[in-house]
């Protein structure tokens, strides 16, 4: 299935996209999508039989606003240097294990919603992942296998980021990647039924038309399943965590000089095979 | 005044520790202690009011869990390196500008429950923090004066860490700081006009009795004021997120090999100046 959310900020409410592209309207069967519904399979499962009976309505899109796919989000763990390409171009060895880093919830907006360059920053940059949303609570987990089985479904994410602040103003990767509007995602919440092997999924983004990045998961130096199962030796995962699992090659800072760093004002683009694909126009913070 | 919640996990009641010491029932006054409630001028004066006019029932602490003073936290700013006489006995070099890295809100519990030693740990860290509560929104805030406007009050934080999932494992400190029971906070929030100089604040840890660290939010780097204006101009503060602000010299990694890191077992106590004092017994997680 593919979920999302449509309305205002702060008052979206819970729609599903049907295999004919038409909106369908799901407040009637649950109130929001979020972790609890994600935890929950007798709620899952009477979305799906609601949807296979016809029962849900149509709402018009027109016009309607898409928020992030998903509400009360408890944390964004992000997967940092986790694309063979990426960490060459970047001149970093390939990690030996996963590198970690966090975005706050807070910096999630919907995947048209306008971004800001913050105040100050010449090094706005783009980063096109895959995000893994959890359904299941994770700790320890004893194999890749158990580790799939934790991950209710997959979005567009875009790991927006400043690499001054990320790099060089002391500390960790924390710095540049928590600024606010920095993780548009969706714009749906694809179930992990409907992504069979998410190891050969295309990335693809976009600056003002120009391709940037054209890489592939299969290029993944972690796996999602060895990621999920890493990252909760280290934490515990609750249902609607995110993990943003690193971005290709073909970002700015891995291109000659002058880096063609983000403004306000350019335009970027970006999806992921088959999770659909986001617009934002960039504005001054 | 001294908020606080109590009962079990996840059905905490809010309360009041009046200045007679007697824990007063503030649940028919305000639903809960949350950023909301930190936002709302109006709800503070409503208990303000309503515990000096004697009107709060008393209620029985005996037996009384006490929780986290603060319901649905955003994010956990946490400040490193913040001390001179810490940085020092890591042997970094007191740093530029503030170290941000983060904990997940999923961390915080309350001041006297059980911590977890990760499993596979073996270099399990106290800290005892300052931590400062957020009452408004900040964003690219001007000035120290107007950054302490922003903070609605000041409570217990014990940041505890695994220095080896922080330091060898690869990528940034986080790993290390997010495991399940990391943040022990409370008991109380104690609003800011309560704190008339938050550098000015005693800390004191021990560990099986013996104490550990002996400090001063005086030898802060950064003081207060300047942290919450600083990382105003990374990324948004919103009312209900926290911000711990560094350690003081006297943890575990700064010692003379073997480093006494913590086991199952063991009991930790700390507290900061006028603000409470925590306990809390190690165990396998």
């Amino acid at each position: 299935m593919k979920l999302l959310r449509v309305g205002t900020a702060g008052a979206e409410r819970p729609a599903l996209l049907d295999a004919e592209g038409v909106l369908r309207d799901l407040s009637g069967v649950v109130p929001d999508i979020d972790g609890a519904l994600l935890a929950d399979d007798a709620a899952l499962g009477r979305i799906r039989t609601a949807a296979e009976a016809g029962e849900l309505p149509a709402l018009d899109a027109a016009g309607l606003r898409v928020g992030p796919p998903l509400a009360r989000i408890g944390k964004v763990v992000c997967i940092g240097l986790n694309y063979h390409d990426h960490a060459r171009e970047t001149g970093a060895e390939p990690p030996a294990e996963p590198v970690i880093f966090f975005k706050a919830a807070d910096t999630v907006v919907g995947p048209h919603d306008t971004v800001l360059v913050p105040r100050g920053s010449v090094k706005t940059d783009w980063e096109v992942e895959l995000a893994v949303v959890i359904g299941r609570t994770a700790r320890y987990l004893g194999s890749r296998e158990e580790a799939l089985g934790h991950v209710a479904g997959y979005a567009v994410a875009h790991d927006v980021s400043e690499r001054e602040f990320q790099i060089e103003r002391g500390g960790t990767w924390d710095k540049g990647k928590n600024c606010e509007t920095f993780n548009p995602l969706g714009p749906w919440l694809v179930t992990a039924d409907e992504v069979p092997d998410p190891q050969a999924l295309g990335l693809r983004l976009w600056v003002n038309g120009e391709l940037r990045q054209d890489g592939s998961t299969a290029d993944q130096i972690f796996s999602v399943a060895e990621v999920v199962r890493y990252v909760s030796q280290f934490m515990t995962l609750y249902p609607g965590d995110v993990i943003n699992t690193g971005t290709p090659a073909g970002v700015a800072l891995g291109m000659p000089e002058p880096k063609p760093f983000l403004r306000a004002g350019d335009v970027v683009e970006l999806e992921v095979e088959g999770l659909g694909r986001q617009r934002q126009v960039f504005a001054a913070g």
